[in-house]
């Protein structure tokens, strides 16, 4: 399948490209390249389908984001059943593999295995099975498999301007554990460990409805844009974005000083939901109740294709392709990343 | 669940022990712990299992066994496929995350999806799709899933002494590529790279009629051995060694003058399937044709628990556990392992 030139102007679409280019897809595969969060296929007898993802927490590990083996547990499964929220399905379980080191593999297994328990306990699913290696440096992949109604599934496709634009919970909640890593903030900056949920029965509640639907993994801009570029549409913020902004992420730009929009476009981000309705659509009761508060409204999508439009007294616009594409032109450079980033934003501030 | 003490005397065992002590278990799962080659599931309805697998290639790649991306792609597919053939699933395909090298990544991300595609192509299967990651260490982590009828589910368990014990095809061909790395040969003994291929067709064929069944992916030994302590049984080898040698086993065994056992007791295996049939069960016929060659006997299962005799003029025990444990006791130290497997096998020999 060939990309279109707006999805391929994304160093991270381009690298999936490479792939798509080498390898035949499944004729029966559901989802086209880029459409869903998991991969989905018919079950025999055609009207279930089964939703695949994989996922490895490493790179996170490495940069001190995660500190904990429990942590990294946790991560680890909620970054795939985060996926399985996001397509509507309802999870039969997890595949883990898990890379410890060597010198400390005992307590990185015991640790390891707390996060993943506690995180099923609290998403209603189980570890499955999985395989053990030993390296220099740890790691861990899950892959998850659930199950979705075909007429119910959601995708990343099919929204229209007009429509609104709507997160499941408050955005930004992986900025401070990037933050505190990257810049060796004071403990009482950012107190804790991460521990955020992927949104399930949210999904559940809004497949057959949403129009659209895409978890905030790589946080709010980037996913954003991911999905302008998807659907040939722009969104316009029209709530500030401080009201959007996780409460550990607003308290920590307070104390900094920032301005918040860096919180939503640094790309360490959470595991909310974005969808969008019709207009017309009232949400649905069920959702609140089901996902442990309202969601909120953002926006809405306008027509011009791949505008971020943040409204105010004087309107700004995000480059979502700069933000996106930064960490590849700097080569991957942390500290210059992150000055570019905050430039960016103030550009889009200014 | 408890792990019997049979099985807790092999480190792999007691290390996989540490994560079921610390991880809920689904309870409608089909398996129990160590059952089965691939963790399986009922699907809505019921009548069928969803069969899933995990597995990372990386130590093969530090080790210098595969030396080519493409080598690493055919594997990593190979690895996982092999689990759905031993269950006797058909597959419905891979998920995929590569941890590609920095400073070679493009080369890496070609090679790796040359040889996932050769051996999706092989397999009749497809990649579904995946996630990149970057790191100093390459790895491939291969998810797959397929599908299988509940009453036709083949099981690690299940097999009786007084049976026969076959293999798909000829073993130890994990072997010469594992050596050619670790003895530094010279390319002449050891042509060419490993392109193992997982026994899909011979594992839906024997579906409902094996006995139990388990792939050889860590080498004969350690897989009767396995099997002796799931089952309560034990092995008595009648064939001799040399003929159940792969032609670059026997070659390699044969120019350096090597026990024939020593290929299929070390622990970098293939994908041949072993597996048990009551005595009076003719093979079937479509195994043959299916799985591209007649299955090989190796011998009968006897009721001693936890034996391997090698039948001959002097008969001869192989003590599985030391041979699985050996790794574990050097403590990685793969000079010291190659020596004393050496000295185990001339043991038995002996």
């Amino acid at each position: 399948m060939q990309l279109n030139s707006s999805l391929e102007a994304i160093a991270e679409n381009r690298l999936i490209a490479g792939w798509l280019r080498a390898l035949s897809r499944r004729p029966d595969q559901h989802n086209r390249p880029h459409e869903a969060d998991a991969e989905l296929i018919p079950l025999p007898g055609g009207e279930q389908l089964l939703a695949l993802t994989v996922d490895t927490v490493a790179e996170e590990i490495a940069l001190g984001f995660y500190r904990d083996p429990e942590t990294v547990g946790w991560m680890a499964a909620m970054v795939s059943l985060s996926d399985l929220a996001a397509v509507g399905a309802t999870p039969l379980g997890l595949l883990v593999s898990a890379t410890l080191p060597q010198e400390a593999a005992a307590g990185w297994q015991a640790g390891v295995a707390r996060g993943l328990e506690a995180a099923c306990r609290a998403a209603g699913t189980y570890v499955l099975g999985g395989d053990t290696n030993f390296g220099a440096q740890p790691s861990v992949t899950t892959a998850a498999a659930g199950v979705v109604a075909r007429e119910r599934v959601l995708l990343r496709t099919g929204c229209r301007p007009g429509e609104r634009l709507y997160a499941t919970g408050r955005l930004g909640g992986g900025g401070p554990v990037a933050a505190r890593a990257l810049w060796s903030l004071p403990e009482a900056l950012v107190a804790g460990e991460f521990r955020p949920r992927a949104r399930l029965a949210a999904g559940q509640a809004l497949a057959g409805l949403a129009t659209a639907c895409m978890d905030s993994s790589d946080g709010l801009i980037a996913t954003l844009d991911q999905l302008a570029r998807l659907n040939g549409v722009g969104f316009e913020l029209t709530t500030p974005l401080a009201e959007l902004l996780d409460p550990a992420a607003l308290r920590l730009s307070e104390a900094l000083g920032l301005d918040p929009l860096l919180m939503l476009a640094q790309p360490h981000g959470e595991f909310e939901l974005l969808f969008t309705l019709e207009a017309a659509r009232e949400l649905p009761e069920e959702i609140s109740a089901r996902s442990g508060g309202a969601p909120l409204l953002l926006g809405r999508l306008v027509p011009e294709p791949g505008v971020i439009r943040l409204a105010g007294e004087r309107p700004r616009v995000v480059d979502g392709a700069r933000i996106r594409n930064l960490l590849d032109e700097v080569g991957g450079d942390l500290p210059r990343y992150t000055e570019e980033l905050m430039r960016l934003v103030q550009e889009a501030a200014g």
